[in-house]
This record gives C-alpha cells, structure tokens and sequence, in this order.
C-alpha cells in the first residue's frame, strides 16, 4: 500500500513530507459525485452546481449545494454532506460574529482565510479529522468589486477569476481556461452565461435548467436563477452553439 | 478484509475518502431488522414502522419504535435501541429547551437539522463511536403543512415527501416512487393508506394490525392509531386490490 | 477468530455494524453460572433466582442476587458480581436521589429507563467497559399494579410479563411461553408458583427450598419469602404433578 | 497464549466474557507464597497467617501482614506487598473518616463492601492496574457478634464461617469443610486451635510458633497472640492427635 | 524502510538520535516546489522569490509568497501554504503584540527568535505535528542596519549574509558562495540584483518579471518592487553577462 | 522473549500475576555498579557505600551516594543517579514539611513508609514510569534507637538489623547473615566496622579509605567518617584477620 | 534491532533496566558534530568550544554555542540546537526568578542542580521527549572560587575540574586526563591555555582563533576572549611544543 502505515495516523507526515490524511480528505470531496463552477465577471459573481436530487421522494427544495452566508455572501459546498452543513453553519456563525462585532458586513475575503484558518487546524491537530469539503465563496465587495474564492480541506484559499470543483473539476477548469484567453470575448459575455456553460461541456451531457442551481451575486442582491432565467440560458447557449 | 486497518479507528479516511466506521454504523440500523415508512400527505404526516415483539412474555405496549419528540412532531427511531432512545431523549431535551427559551415549538426542520448536526459531530470526533440509529421525524408545520425529515448517523437529514428506513427501505422505496408518479392518484390517496400500503408491500407479507404501528400528525393533533383503525385501512387496501 | 481485531477496541462498529465488547459483556452474565426469573401477577410481581454459596464456610445469608432498591422496588442483579453490586448501589442512590427531590417514590418504569441509559452510555464511550450483569426490577406501582423490567448490558430495557435471565434463560423462557398461551390458567395460578416452576424445570433438577431465594412485591410489602413458604410451593408443585 | 491479546488492555472483555486482567490480579496474591486463614467462633474472630521472615537480617516485628484497621476491626492482607499497604492505608483512612462523621466505628461489613466497591472500579476502569492484594477482615459486632469478610481484587466481598487465602487456600479451605460438618464439635472447639490447626494442616509441615501470626477479635479487645500463647495451642494440637 | 517505525510517532528519537518527523517536515517544504532568496546588502536587505500561479484562473495578486509582518518586517514563508499562513499569522500576531506591550517595533531578531521556539515546542511534544514550512525574514534595524534570518522547522534560525530556501536552494546557496567571495564587488553590487541573479541562476531558465516576486527593505519603507523595476535589473543582469 | 508483551506497557498484570515493568526497575539499581550496606548497632546506626569517581577529572566531593534528609535522617540512594536525585529530593520535602505541620522530626520510619507509597503509586498508575532507585535510611529515635530501613521501587520497606543494596547485595547479604548468628560477637563490634568488613568481603578486593563513603548516625549525630577514620577502620579489621 | 521495541515509547525500562530513549538524547549531542571542553582553574574557569560557520553566507556572530545565563554564569550547550537555545531560555530564566526572588545571583551548583532535575522529568514522564542537549556550566562563586558543571540529557550533573563534550569527548577527556595527573603543571598552566590545548589535541587539526569560542569566568568578569586572545594562545601552546 502507498501510504505504508503512514496514512493511518491523522497528522504526521510521510517520509516524503506529505501528510496522507489531508490528501483523502481531498478524495471525499468527490464522494457526492458533484461538480461546482463559479466566475467572477465584470458586475457579477456566479456560482453554478449540478443538482442531484436522489430519488423522486426527496423534497426538492430540501437538497441544495448552495447556502448563503451573509447579506452579501453565498457559499457552495462540496463534498461529505454533514461536513458540508457543518461548515456552512460555521462560516455563517463567523459571518454573523464579524457583522455584530464591526457592525459592517464580513468582508468575503476575511471569511475565506478565516475558514482556510480552521481547516489548517485539522491537519495539524490530531484531535479531530479533516472535514471532505471545499466550498466556493462569491460576493460584491464594495471596493473590489465581485470576488470568487476557494478553500479548500487543506486549508489553502484562493481568489480565483473562475474555478471549478468536485468530480469534473478538471474538464472544467480546461474549459474556463480556453475561453480566458479571449479576453475581449470572457469579458462581453455575462457569467451566468460562462458557469452554465461550462457546466454543461465538462458533465458532457444536456442540462435541463432542474439539474443545476445558480447563485448570482451583484452589488445589490444575492438571487438564486429561476428554472425559467436558467432555461433562457440554456436556450441562449444552444443557440449560440 | 476491505477496510485494511482504515475502519479499526473511530474517524479517519480511508485512501478512497471514505470514513468507514459511518458506513458500519449504516449497517447497525439493520440489526434489529425492522422496516419503517414515512409519508407527507396533504394535511397530513404519516409514520408507519413494523412492530415486532421479541416473544409472548414481553409486554406488547412497552414495545415501540415511536416516540413524541413535543407537542406536535413525532420521531421513529430504527437500530441499536439504546442507541435510538439515547437519541430519542436527545431529541425531546432540544425541543423542550428550544420551547422553554423561545415561547414556541421548535420547527421539525430545526429540529432534525440539529439532531444532524449532533450525528456529524460523531463522525469527526475520535471521542466517541456514531450511533447506529436512523430518525424519522414528522409533524406538521403551521406555514408548511405536513412535513417528513429523515436523519442518518452520517449527520444527513432531507425533508421527504415519503421516505423508508430499515432492512427492507429497497422495496419500499420502490413502492413509494411507482406510486408517487401518478400524481393525482397519490394526492387522492389518504396518506395512512399509502405508508401502510407500502410497509405491506415491502415486506411482502400479510400484515395484522398489531404488526404495525401507525402515528398521524394533523394540523392539531399527533395521533397513534388504534389496532380497530389499523384494521380498517387494512380492509381497504385487501379490497382494492 | 470471529472478531478480527474490531472486538479489542471497547467501542467500534464490526463491519456488520456490531459492537462486539458490548456482545461479550452478555457473555459475562452467565460466567456465575446463575438463572433468575421473574413474574408479573395479578396483584404480585415476583423474582425467583437460584442460591448457590460457593462453598460451606460461607455464611449463607452473605450470599444474595437480590437486593431492595427502594420501598416498593427489588431487583435482581446476575453476572459479574462486583459489577451487580456497583449496578445496585447506582440503582439505589438513584431511587434515593428521586424520592428526595420529588417527594414519591421513583417509578420502577422511570428507574429501569435510567439504569438502561447508563449502560448504553457505556456502549458508546471508550472510557470505560461495560458492566458484565443483568438487571430484574419488579415493583407495584400504584396506577399501573405490578410490573417486571429487564435491564441488559446493551442498555435496553423492557417491560415483562415474565422474564428469565441467566445461564438457563433459554428454557425457562420456553417455559413461561408455554404456560402463558393458557391465558386463564395462568392468570389464576399465583406468580410465586409460576416462577418456582419454571425456575425448577429450566434447572432440570430438583430444587430444594434453600436452593432459591424468593422476593414478592404487592401493593404494601416487598417481601422475602421465608424457607418455609418455598417449601410449600415446592409441595404445591410437586404434588400438581 | 491463551489470552490472545485480550489480556494485555486493562479492563476489556475476552469473547467468553472473562476480563482476564482480573483474574491475572488474582495469581498475583501468590507471589508471596503465603497462606493465611480466619475463623468465626462464637465469641472470638481469629486470623492466622503464615510470618515468613525473608532472612535473618530483617526485623521480625517490621514483618507482619496483620494490621489492625479501627479500634475493633483488624485486617490480613495477602499479595504484593506495597499493594497490600495501600489497601490498608486506604481501609484505615475509610474507618477513620467513617468514625468521625458518625461517631461510631464503621460497621465491618459496610468496611468489607467499601474496600470491594474501590476494587470492583480498578476492574472497570483503564486508568489503573487492579491491587494485587486479598484481605480478610474480622471483627466483633455489637449486634451480630464475631464477623470474617473476605475481599478479592475483582471487588466481592462475602461473609465467612471460616476462610483460606493466599497459595495453600485450597487445603485449608477443604480441611476446614471437613470440620464444620462435624458442627457440635466445631463449636465447642475454640476459633484459634481452629484456624492454626488448619494453617498447619494446608502447609503440611510442622509449624511454631514464631512461624505464624495470630490475632483474636473479641467483644472489647484486638489481641495479637504473644508466641507463647501460639505454643500453647500447638502443644494441644499435638497432644490431641 | 528507514525510519523502522521510529518515524511514526510523531517526537521520538531513533537510536542514532534523530527525530524523523522533524526532518520529513523539511521534505514538506519543498512540496510546492518553489525557490526563495534574501540577501542582505549595506543599506537594503531583499527577498526574492519564484511566484508561480497555478492556472489563469487564479487572480495573479492573490498568489504570493510574501507578507509584510510588521512596519519594518517582511517575510517570505515557503512549504505547505495553509501551515505558512498560519506562520505568518502568528508572527503578525507576535510582532503586533509586542509592539502593544513596549511601544516600539519588535526587532526582526526576536521575532526570529520566538518563531523558531514556537517550532521547537512541536518538536518536543506529541500533541501536534511540525509547521511543514521554512521563513525568511528581513528587516532594517535600526541599530544593525540591514538583516536577513532563516527559521527552519526544527526550530533553528540564523541571521544571514545571503540565504536560500526550498527547492533549488542548493544550486542557489553555491551561486551567493562564489560572489561573496569577491568582497568588493558583493558590496558594490545592490542587494536585488544579487539576489534575481541567484534565483535565476539556481533555476536555470530564463525568469521573466512576473515569475517573481521581489521586496526590499530599506531605512524607512518595506516595498514590493513592480514589474517594471524588475524587468530593469533583469535587462541589467542579461546586459552584463 | 519472556515478557512477551507484557513488559512493555507500564502497568499491567503478566498472565502470572506479575508485573514485568517493576522488576525491571530492580534491575536498574545495578546499573551503576555500586554497593551499598547498613547496620544496626546497639548505639549507632551505620551506612557504607562505594564511591567510585568516574574519572579523574571530577571534584571527588561532588560524587556521592550518601544524603542528609533531616536533622536526624540519612539516607542512600543506589540506582539510576538522577532517580536518586529525585526521590532524596522528596524525601528532604517530605521530612522538612512534617516537621513544619508537627514541630518535631519526621520518625524514620514514617518516612520510609512514605516514600515507599509513593514508588508504589508509581507501579499502579500509566502515567510515569517506576523509580529504579533503591534506599537505604538510617536513623536515631529517641524510643526504638538506633533504626535501618530499606525502600525499594516496588514500594516495599523493611526496617533491618542489616542490608545490603546493589550489585554485591547477594555476597554482602551472606556476610551478615553468617556474622549475626554469632549474637555476642555482633553486638559487641561496633557496628562500623561489621559494615565496612562486609562491604570489603563482597567487593572482593581491597578497599580502600577513599573508595568508600561511610555515615554514622548516633543519638545526637549524624556524621560522615573522615578518611582517617575509615582508614583506622580498615587497619583494625586488616589486623583482626 | 538491539532495542526489541522497548526502545519506542519515551519512557519505559527494557528488560535489562535501561531507557532507551534517554540513551538515544545522548546520540543527539553528537548529531551537530561539536566538541565542547571546559576546565575549572585556580582563579578562571573557562569554556572552549568549537565554532562551525555551515557556509560563508551565515553571519558569524550569530553562531555560537555559548551563552551568558546570569551576571556569573556563562553555558556551553551542545547537541540539537533548538532543544539547546529551549534550555538555555529556561537556565537564563530560573536565574533571573531566583535573582528576583532571593536578591543574589543564583549560585551556579544550584542552577546545575535546577536544569538537572528538569531533564529528569522528561525521563520518567510519557509527554514530552527528552532534550537532545548537554551543557557545560562554569561560573565564579564568591566562596568556592571557580567551577565547572556538566548536565546531561539523563538528568546528571557533576562537578567538574575539566570535562569534555561532544563529538570528542573521549580524546579530549583522555587529553585531560593525562596532564592533570602532573599537578603542579596543572596548576601553573592557565585555564585558558589548558582548554585550548586539550581542544585543539582531540580535534587533530591545527585550529585556527577563529574556529573555536572561548570564555573565561573570573571573579568579576565573564569575558568572550578576542581572536587575537585566542591566537596568542595558540601560539603559546605551539611555540611550547
């Protein structure tokens, strides 16, 4: 076996200097078979994720990826679904802490590092066990305008002009990387439209507008699409095709 | 052996991502071989749980899987029994706190969410094993209606339109799903009729009133049924057919 | 071996979802090699056991598996004899602790269900192994009459008509089955002599009076019965036959 | 090995439901090679035991495993010898706090569970090692006249007519039975020429008095017996053979 | 292997006296396979280091390897990024906190000093694992002029003349060795010029402005140079050879 | 390997009732190579220990095995020397805060007692490993005289009329025990010389003043024997033979 | 492997009453590859040690193996150098505290004594490992003129007329050895002189001023001698030969 005992213990390193546990963790990320997008475009930030509703039982509205965090701030998560929640309430409860103590919104970037800061704890403390989860955080700064960032169980955070995560993470990010080289292009065309799209090629099959959720958010709002908002991009994309 | 030393410590990943000791707590719910089924109707909740008298020297009443949580949600609780009354007294200490602190009922959904979040906390803590236990929990909601909740020993909770839990929660998924694809006809059927019905099917044989177990939530009243109601539905469902 | 290495941790899941410490801990109640029964009665609960003094330089009234609780509680405690003792001085300061701060005696129900309670904590937390002995626990209570409760190591608990525990559990058990599907029969034999009987067939052997010990509870005594009174249900027995 | 890695944790259970760490305790109290007896008589408690002075170096009087524990109470202690001394420490300090709060002296029987309970938590607990150690206690009762209590390290306690400890416990014990069937006899017999007739018989050897301690309990004295005393009743066994 | 099971607990020394965690934790350094320099000159003290942006999807001004500390201190930390995060953290909280207490900035030295004392502890005890990151710190004292320190993983830090950290820091280390042989020159070349020309030199390819970032520390500004300066001394450096 | 496991958790039992970790503790008494005897006298009460300076470089009076607990007490330590260190350092705690609490001198062998529970705590608790250090305590008391007790790590004492400790314990032991038998002769040779001619007889060798450090304790004295002294000593049993 | 296991938890005897891990600190000193020697002379004491400069890029001040401790005690510390700057912290601080506490500097034995007991406790406790270190002490006390201390990992100290340490330590002690057997040379050769010598002899190379550190300790002063101190010396001792 690869990790030759070292994979057992939660944090020591191996003797190449990795530490094995955080690199599962990594792993159960893709567990839930999902894949998220997010683009930062000129006036809005966008978030889109597969929605997998298990079977025909389950409530709808009961399964989402998406949560928001703040007045301001919407967060996809990824991964184990408990840990999931778990974070979630977390940066929700800094968020709500933040706001009460300076009484202005968290700033997205500060919740990013500060939830980056937590999992970092994880992988070096041997109390407890990583969490399988990245999240994507979006919002509208009123300085830097809208902003993207990942954070991931290692606890590295970055902010990202568009990332992808989960199972198909990797076709994705090629596609988002194709189309960044046409700045002129990346820029005229709305983001919504981008994550959709992208979305779309790296499941490499139809999406219907119920098998997504989108999150976008502008200076003004955070507003999950409607299936009607979504199907006209999906229309606008077919078209375009 | 698969789990190769991952699955001989509380909460650690295994190289796939996976936390085995969840996934043994999974199997734990079917060890006292029982099947329970939920349903939302339109005014009303409904739970459906098999009820199985180890011999004729125990005393049918102190025999249950069906405990009131509050004044208006009631919980089946299925695997280790010590397990799911350890949970089942958990449940009703946070709706009475929740009571006592805010004037009202605790919401179903806050209710299964935190009783969720308490199971996640097993899965990442080394300090204790999870419980081998899985809830359902219905009520009926002043602006929602009738609700269904189900929570795992992963930390996972859904809000159902029917839901089935137990050995045989195959069959009776399926029965749920051919059903609720004719949307008139499940809408028509009084939600009693559909959960015994498909507790019935699923474990594919005669089934006599005090076999079962059957509790009601309606706008004002959390009700178990007795054997003469039972019996009835019963009938009906013979009769059908 | 059966357990491969998951049955030497003190509280892990097997991979079929079993606690294997908790498993031998029932192992651990017949290693006295005792049998205990009990009845419910019309207007009598009664505990009969087995009385074996090791050796006759013992003092024969040292030696006793049943034990007062409270005023209107006895219990019979079988297995790992320190561990009874710990388990009964719990039950007792328990039963103390109610009446003072309630002002009535506790509920046999009520105390059953916390002595259950702690031993499921047990099951659950690597702190401490489980207790190797079984509870019996009969009382009148003054709304609901007699009652007989079984506490095990795995932290149920159930209310009984009758009940047997011990190394000749098995039979006894189908001893009572028998004799209780005679519903008349049963109801109008006294519960001192149903369990006399059926201690003396599951043992297979002839008991003598000073073989067994006795406890009645009715609505104003909790009482040991006297050899004397043994030996005439002895007679009784013997002379039905 | 018989143990199979069962007995190398402190307190888990084998699949036969034995906690063999216990039991090792038990063979502990032999590696002293030392065998002590006590006798309840009418009006006298006796303890004798084996003195086995190291060498010639050692004080005889710092060589003693007979310790008085309350005014009223006195103690034998067989085993490791410092565990031995803790016990006793522990059983005086017990006696003495007893006093003080009540205003009388402990009960020796409340003394013998006290000393069980505090072994029976060694058993249960992973923190430390059982003690190694078996007491006898004896003394005069205002109300129930002379007592012995035997102690054991898995944490029972039993009173006794007469008892054996320590690495000949078998012939004495079984030496004893002979006697105390033969009841006129073994009460007209004084409780000393008892329990050194039985020391010496277990031993197999001639013994003198120097050889052996012995204390005598009865209404108002803790006696030890002065060598010449010991000689005396020696001197009858032999003549009376 | 190796390490033969003394490199699994995490603060154990193998019989030759090593600890291997601790020198596994400098293999983590080199994980995300970057090189950093600093050298010191007689008014300027530099950092330069690779900058290396995963994807384009990154925001460039994200990546950095370089944070300022205090008004006088920047900092360069290389290995596992969310460990050098957390490095930096506390070194900004150290440097801030210190500042509080005595009204002036803390000397880079000190802070040195109190980074790798934090760094020894984890090497002594079990609790955590080692910080899988190396620093580099330069400041301007006011007393000392320019400096430059390296705290490494085990706890070590020395105040250095020129210095090397992470992948290529040999290659590196032997390029400052021979120009600071040629005293004068050394002194007459500035301090970033040295140190572009190293780390290019140690990387062997061509280094373009935006593949590094560079600080320098003067008397009364800490500054990040801008692509434009950096591309001047490499036009520099190209021209000169 | 004989311990098989056993032997290296700190504290628990082997299937023979020992308890491997203590024994090893005896072992290293020897692994400094030293000797150590006391004798009772009839006015004095005597320890000789061999100094062995490890080489000539070391301040001869800095090596010592011989310390000074009380106004009344000393006290030799034989073992592992920082071990030594520390228990005398407890014992001289110990001594000073009895006399603080009851305004007179710690009777030795209260103090012996003490110092033996604490070794003993050692042996029952996984916290920290035994002392491997033996003493040896002398003492005047105002009642008994003249008094020697031995403490070792299992947590025995013993007062002695003589001992010895360490590597030559075997020979030195047979020397007394030869010489005591002889009653007169032993009570009248001071008992100085009875120490140094055994401590001479076990070694083998010819001893000289300054190889031995010898301590007489007398009614109103506690005194270390000059060179010259020893040297009459030797000179006296040298002419004796 | 020679340690059969016992070698791999920090606090336990092996079979043969070592501690392996202790041994193994001992290794640690030699892993920085220095030798440390100090002599104790009529009116100086005096350290001389190795310095190792690792490249040319290192500032030379800030290397050195010698530390001040209070206003009279100057430290050699070799080994793991973290775990020597922790102890050398801890010595400066138990100094300062008993300046503060008792208003005189801390004599140098009782400091000695301090840092030994401490590295004790590392021995016979399971948290933390043993410190890789050993330190060499010198001071001048007001009563006893010049001194010299060695503390080793184990927990010893000495007091010492010269001593050597380090990768050299046989050689050097050898070297001491031999000359302080011609006492009067001894005596009328400077400390400083001696010191050098003995370094110089076990090193086998021609030292240079600039490879080792010297510091002398006089009634008044703790001085670090100058590179053209050091070279008379040297030329002194070469001129001798």
């Amino acid at each position: 076996m690869s990790g030759a005992g070292f994979d057992r213990h939660i944090t020591i390193f191996s003797p190449e200097g990795r530490v094995y546990q955080v690199e599962y963790a990594f792993k159960a990320i893709n567990t839930t078979n999902l894949t998220a997008v997010a683009v930062k475009g000129k006036n809005t930030a966008v978030i889109a994720v597969q929605k997998r509703v298990p079977d025909s039982l389950v409530i709808r509205d009961s399964v989402t990826s998406i949560y928001q965090i703040s007045k301001s701030v919407a967060c996809c998560a990824i991964g184990i679904v408990p840990d999931a929640k778990f974070q979630v309430k977390r940066a929700q409860s800094e968020a709500a802490s933040f706001k009460y103590k300076n009484g202005y919104d968290m700033p997205v970037e500060l919740l990013a590092k500060k939830m980056a800061d937590l999992n970092q704890y994880y992988t070096q403390n041997a109390e407890m066990r990583c969490l399988g989860v990245g999240l994507l955080l979006i919002s509208f700064d009123d300085e830097k305008g809208p902003q993207v960032f990942r954070v991931d169980p290692a606890g590295c955070f970055r902010g990202m002009n568009a990332v992808a995560l989960g199972t198909k993470q990797g076709p994705a990010t090629t596609c988002f990387e194709k189309k960044i080289k046409k700045k002129e292009q990346w820029e005229s065309t709305h983001p919504v439209e981008i994550a959709i799209e992208a979305l779309q090629t790296s499941l490499g099959i139809d999406v219907r507008a119920n098998d997504i959720e989108v999150v976008a958010v502008t200076k003004d709002t955070v507003q999950k699409l409607t299936d009607e908002d979504v199907e006209q991009y999906l229309s606008l994309i077919a078209s375009r095709d």
